[in-house]
């Protein structure tokens, strides 16, 4: 058995606050919400912000339909009611991983304005960096890299986004990505870059 | 506007590993479960463990009633249903928090064996440390910190665990607490010699 060496110890009770976490890692949480249409690119960008700023010594993760539509979200579908709880729920998340001082970032197509405006509305004003993934259906289509379009095009899939039901673009993100126009990792240090202005950064050792 | 220096960046796509994380963080992450009853502890403990795992540089967060049912589970409800749905969601974003590689304590009743099971399940085998707060429902009751068993006794509160709903203890927890019998201080360095013992600490400079 490892001995603690808890004898001369001052302990605490009560919250740890989130700038004592935030001091810790060395940077600000926020919450980087990626929009956009299947095939846009969101999970890519989102990935590679990831790899470059964990190598840079910071605390990223990402919350994408690989971790939450097979966990906290598989209870739900694709009806309007159960669209705006997966986007509540993740809103919800968001903001815990914000608080414990992260860099979170989301990647889903969140294609209606109300139901990512109810999410910002969770944080505070500059937590929340909404990204819109600015590229024509015709790219994503192209790519269509789960062949999803294909199956919607085909009457497989209902209620796709941007085939038969609407992509609601935000009127005022925080950034937009022509995707189409830059490479990821352009697009990347662009995510990058604004966090290094808004001093979401601050030098790893 | 900030210069970003990414001229000669290799920039990488994919997914950074967990364990990648938990390099960065310098600990293992993993799931610290309390149950107990109302008054038993479990809040101070955790806050007390987290309080002293900061101040040695590990990045931990406390999940519990303040900051789930207000938000995340803010539309369930006290029925079975739901109680059980509280503590699956929790299991879940407790999963999500593990593999960003923070050392996640949840605090909650959580009554039910199977509902902790079942959260149990959601992870690999030493990363859920179930911690039964073992102290007597007289203790609790005279405590009371929040006047609920007063309420529950005169009527006011139905279905309150100990009083009118079961509590289902764990038949094999990694750690049991007896609360009555320890201070807080003593009862959070035996829970974090216990995250010594595992290897989920390694020393942050």
């Amino acid at each position: 058995m490892t001995e603690i060496k808890a004898t001369n110890i001052t302990w605490h009770e009560g919250h740890v606050s989130r700038a004592e976490r935030e001091k810790l890692l060395k940077q600000g949480g926020c919450l980087i919400w990626f929009t956009g249409l299947s095939g846009s690119g969101k999970s890519t960008i989102a990935y590679t912000v990831e790899h470059e700023l964990v190598k840079r010594g910071h605390l990223c993760y990402v919350l994408d339909g690989d971790n939450i539509r097979h966990g906290l979200n598989k209870n739900l579908g694709f009806s309007a009611a159960d669209r705006a709880e997966n986007i509540r729920r993740i809103g919800e998340v968001g903001k815990l991983f914000v608080d414990c001082g992260v860099i979170t970032m989301t990647a889903f197509i969140s294609p209606y304005r109300a139901d990512r405006d109810a999410a910002r509305a969770l944080l505070k004003p500059g937590e929340f960096v909404e990204v819109l993934m600015d590229v024509p259906i015709e790219t994503c289509e192209t790519r269509d890299p789960k062949g999803l379009y294909k199956k919607a095009r085909a009457g497989e899939i209902k209620g796709f986004t941007g085939i038969d039901d609407p992509y609601e673009a935000p009127s005022n993100p925080e950034l937009v990505i022509k995707n189409g126009e830059c490479t990821p990792q352009e697009a990347a240090a662009k995510v990058i870059q604004y966090l290094e202005n808004r001093g979401l950064l601050r030098a790893a050792k």
